[in-house]
C-alpha cells in the first residue's frame, strides 16, 4: 500500500502586497477616523457601510463576459446551480459602491443625501515599497445637490477636519479649481479635434510634475524627460498654447485677482464664464462662514484628476516641511482631494444625479500626524504584575483586578514564571511603565515592590554603577497604597 | 456597418447575501466595539488588524489543488506570469488569521501574546433570512499561555465587557465547562471504538436542542425527531450511557457541589480529574477577583463546539427575556463563546502553542442592546437651516457655521429650495429636532424663526385644529439668540 502523501507545512505569510497592522498602528488610525467621523456627523453627514463585495457589473469598470476580469480588481465567479454565476469583486474605492447604494435605495434616502464612509478597499495591482493592495479610504459625498454650496460645504468641512485631527491653521491649505474653466480655455483655443483636446488634457495633468516650462514644451514640439527619452509634444504653436499657460499660471495675490485672470483666460467661452462664476460663489460662501484664503484659496494649478470631474475640484495640502528619507526638507504635500462628478448614478438609472465629494488619504494623513509628533510617541504599555510564586496566582489576579478597576491598564504575567529575568524582559518589550513584584515575604507583610520602569530606563541611560546600585527606581509600599503609587508612575507624577 | 451593441444598464443591487448598513446601524455598532476595545485594552490586549485576504494555504481548510476551492470561502486564483498563481481567499473568521500572524511574527511578538481583533469576515454559504455572507466578529485571544489563569482572565474580561456595553449584572451569566472532563467521562465509560466515541460526542452536542431525555434516547436505541423521522441511536446500554448523562446533569447548587458531581462522573480517569482540577482553579481565581457564580459559573451543560476545543470552554448568555417575533417571551440566549485550543499554530511551525480566546457575536449583542432600549431610540438628526431666498445662501451658510461651531449638528438645505414644504418634509425625514427659517423680512430685522419639530411632532399627535393654528412650536428670536434657543430644543429643555 502506498504511504499517504505527507502534506508540507503551509507557509505563514500574508499574500504578496498585503500586510498586518499591530497595536498602536490600529488604534491610532481608529482614533483619527473617529475624530473625522465626528466632524462629518456635525455637518449632517450619515455613516454608510456598504458591503466589501460588489457584483462586477455594479462596479462597472469590468465586464462579466471577459473570461477572468481580474485586471485592477480581485474578482471571482459565483458557483450557482448551472456552475456559471455572477462575477463578484472586492470594491476598489468607496465611490462606485456609493453610486450603487444611491441607485438601489434612492426612494428611502433623503435628497440631498450626505454620507460618509470609511474602510478598506482592494486593488489588484503590482505591489511596491509602501504600496499595498489593501488600504483605507475615508470619503464624504453629497448626492443630489446641484448647487456649488455643496462643494463649498465640503471644503469647509475638510478644513475643520484637518484642524480636528491636529493640523493647526496655517499648516494646511485647501486649493480650489473648476473643470469648467478649463473647458472654457479649450473652447477659447478653438480646439475642435478630440484627439488633440485629450492630448492637451493629459499634458495639463503633468503640470505638477514638469512645471510651466515643461508644459510649454509638451504642448509644442516635445520634451526630453529625465531619462533622456524624447516625449512627443501636442504640436501647438506658442500662440495656441498660450491660453493653457495663462490658465495654469493665473493665480493672483488674492482671490479677486485670480478670478480676473481666469475671466481673461476663458475669453468668450460661456462654459468658462460659468466656471469662473462658480469659483467666485464658492469663495463668497466660504468667506461668509469665516474661511478666508489663508485656509481655502482659488488656485488654477490644481489639475489632478480633472478628466474625471465635471465642476469644482479641490485638494488639501499640508504646507509644513518634513525631512524625507534622504534627510532633505520637503513639503508634505497632498492629503485629500475631491470634486464634483455628475454622471456616476446615471449608469444605473439613466438619470443624471449631481454629486460632489472628498476622499482623505488615510495613511498619508496619519503619516503626517506621526511625522510631526501629533500622534504616537509615548508608550502606553500595561503595568505588569509579575509572578514570584505560582501557587499565589489568585492573589496576583486580585492585585491586577484592583489596578484595572481603578482604570489602570494592567496584566498578570502569564508565561512560564520560572525565570524572573524573562518577566522583566517581557515588561520591557510591552513598554510597561511599572512592574509589581510580590513574593512570600511581601505577602506576609502585606506589601508589594514596585519597579518604576520609566525612571529605570532614564537611569539606565545616564546613571553610574553606584547610582544603579541604589536602585531608586524600585520601592516598597503597602498593598493598599499600590493603586495610588502605580497611578503616579503611569501619570508621570512619580 | 453593424451598430455598436448597446450595453444594458447594470442592476443596482448588492450581491445575494450581502447588505449595506446605514447611519445609526454603523455608528451604534462602532460605539459598542469602541467600548469593548477599551476593556480589552485595559486587560493588556493589543489590537491586531490582519489583512482581509489570506492565501488559501494559510487558511488551511481548503487545498490549492482543488480546481476551484470556493466551498465555504470566497476564493480566487492569482494571475501570475505563468497564469497560475496562489489561491487567495477572504478570511472566514479571525482565529485562522491569528494563527498565521503568530507563526509569521512570533519572534517580534511578546510571549504570551494577548491580542484583540474586530472586523468583517466572509462566508460563501447559502444566505437565508437574517443570515449574511459578510458579518462582524470581535475576538480576544491569548497565545502562548498554558495556564488556566489565561482562561479565567478571558472569562473575567468577558463579564467586564458585557457590563461596559450596557448589560447590567444579573442580566448575564458566563458558563464554564472543560473538554478534558468530557474526555474523562468517555474514558470512564471504557469506549475504545473511535467511531462510537465520535457518535457519543455528536450526541452530546445535541443536548441543548433535545434535552436530557432526548440524549438518553439517542445514546440508546434512537429517537423520533419532530418531523417524525427516526434517528438511529449510538446503541449503548442504559448503564453504559449513564456517565454521559451524569456529566451533562452534574450542575449542583454551587460550584463546590458541581465539582464534586463531576469528580464522581469521571471516576478513575486521569484526564477527567485534570479537567475537574482546572475548573476548580478557574473558580478560585475568579472568586479571588470578585467574580462569583452569580456572574461566572461552572456548568457542564455547555457543550457547543466541544469537539474543537482542548480544555476549558465558556459561553456568555443573556438571561433576561425578550418578546420574539410571535409575541412569546423567550430568553435572549448566547452572545459570546470561546475556549482553549492548543493546536492551531502547530500547522505552520510544527510546535504546539497553547491558546485560549473568546468571540463575541457582534450582531446578536447589538440586537440585545437594541431590544432592551440600551442602544438607539432617540433621533439625533441635524438641525436644518431652510432656504427661503436662494441669493442669501452665504447668510444661511454663516448661520449653520455658527450652530456647528457651538457643537450643534446642523446643515443647510441643499436641495431645490423652490417648494418650502419639501424642505420641511426633508427635515422630518432627517429626524431634525428643529428647523431655522429666515426670509428677507427676517434678515432685515436681524431675527430668525425657529420651528421646534420635537414639540411639533408631539402636538401633531394630540392637538386640536385650534391648537394647531396657534403654532406654539414656532417662535421668533434674534439672530444672536439663535444658537442658545436651538440648543435648548436639542437638549430637550425648550
Amino acid at each position: 500500500m502506498a504511504k499517504p502523501k505527507k502534506q508540507p507545512r503551509p507557509k505563514a505569510e500574508t499574500p504578496k502586497g498585503f500586510r498586518d497592522y499591530f497595536g498602536a498602528e490600529v488604534t491610532e488610525r481608529g482614533d483619527m477616523l473617529a475624530k473625522i467621523a465626528a466632524v462629518y456627523h456635525r455637518y449632517g453627514f450619515e455613516a454608510l457601510e456598504s458591503s466589501a463585495v460588489e457584483t462586477v457589473e455594479a462596479l462597472g469598470k469590468f465586464l462579466p463576459d471577459v473570461d477572468r476580469p481580474n485586471e485592477g480588481v480581485f474578482a471571482w465567479q459565483e458557483a450557482d446551480d448551472d456552475g456559471r454565476g455572477d462575477w463578484l469583486a472586492l470594491r476598489y474605492d468607496l465611490t462606485a459602491p456609493l453610486a450603487r447604494v444611491y441607485a438601489q435605495h434612492r426612494n428611502d434616502l433623503p435628497t440631498p443625501y450626505r454620507r460618509f464612509a470609511m474602510g478598506p478597499v482592494w486593488r489588484n495591482e503590482k505591489p511596491g515599497p509602501g504600496r499595498f493592495r489593501q488600504f483605507y479610504q475615508c470619503d464624504a459625498d453629497t448626492v443630489g445637490a446641484p448647487s456649488v454650496a455643496a462643494d463649498a460645504e465640503i471644503c469647509a468641512m475638510l478644513a475643520d477636519t484637518l484642524e480636528e485631527v491636529g493640523i493647526p491653521r496655517g499648516d494646511y491649505l485647501i486649493r480650489v479649481n473648476n473643470r469648467k474653466v478649463l473647458n472654457g480655455v479649450l473652447e477659447a483655443m478653438g480646439l475642435e479635434d478630440d484627439t488633440q483636446k485629450d492630448a492637451v488634457l493629459r499634458t495639463i495633468d503633468k503640470f505638477d510634475k514638469v512645471g510651466e516650462a515643461g508644459v510649454r514644451e509638451l504642448l509644442g514640439a516635445g520634451r526630453k524627460d529625465q531619462s533622456g527619452a524624447f516625449i512627443d509634444g501636442v504640436g501647438l504653436t506658442p500662440e495656441q498654447a498660450e491660453p493653457v499657460l495663462a490658465f495654469l499660471t493665473s493665480k493672483g495675490t488674492d482671490n479677486a485677482a485670480t478670478l480676473a485672470n481666469l475671466r481673461a483666460a476663458v475669453g468668450e467661452a460661456a462654459i468658462g464664464a460659468e466656471g469662473v462664476d462658480e469659483l467666485s460663489e464658492i469663495a463668497n460662501l466660504l468667506e461668509a462662514q469665516g474661511y478666508g484664503p489663508d485656509r481655502i484659496v482659488i488656485d488654477p494649478s490644481v489639475v489632478r484628476g480633472l478628466g474625471y470631474y465635471t465642476g469644482p475640484v479641490f485638494e488639501a495640502e499640508l504646507t509644513f516641511e518634513i525631512t524625507d528619507e534622504k534627510g532633505r526638507p520637503r513639503q508634505f504635500g497632498s492629503v485629500a482631494g475631491g470634486g464634483r462628478y455628475d454622471d456616476l448614478v446615471k449608469r444605473f438609472t439613466g438619470q443624471a444625479v449631481p454629486a460632489t465629494g472628498v476622499s482623505i488619504g488615510v495613511d498619508r494623513l496619519l503619516a503626517a500626524l506621526r511625522a510631526t509628533g501629533r500622534v504616537g510617541g509615548q508608550a502606553e504599555g500595561p503595568v505588569v504584575v509579575t509572578v514570584m510564586d505560582r501557587a499565589r496566582m489568585a492573589d496576583y489576579q486580585a492585585m491586577v483586578a484592583r489596578l484595572r478597576q481603578a482604570g489602570i491598564r494592567a496584566e498578570v504575567y502569564l508565561g512560564n514564571p520560572k525565570n524572573f529575568g524573562n518577566q522583566l524582559k517581557y515588561a520591557d518589550r510591552r513598554g510597561s511603565p511599572a512592574a509589581v513584584i510580590a513574593g512570600s515575604d511581601e505577602f506576609e507583610r502585606g506589601v508589594v515592590q514596585i519597579k518604576d520602569l520609566v525612571l529605570g530606563a532614564q537611569i539606565a541611560e545616564t546613571a553610574t554603577l553606584d547610582e544603579w546600585k541604589e536602585r531608586p527606581s524600585q520601592f516598597e509600599c503597602t498593598l493598599d497604597d499600590m493603586v495610588e503609587r502605580v497611578r503616579a508612575i503611569v501619570d508621570g507624577e512619580a
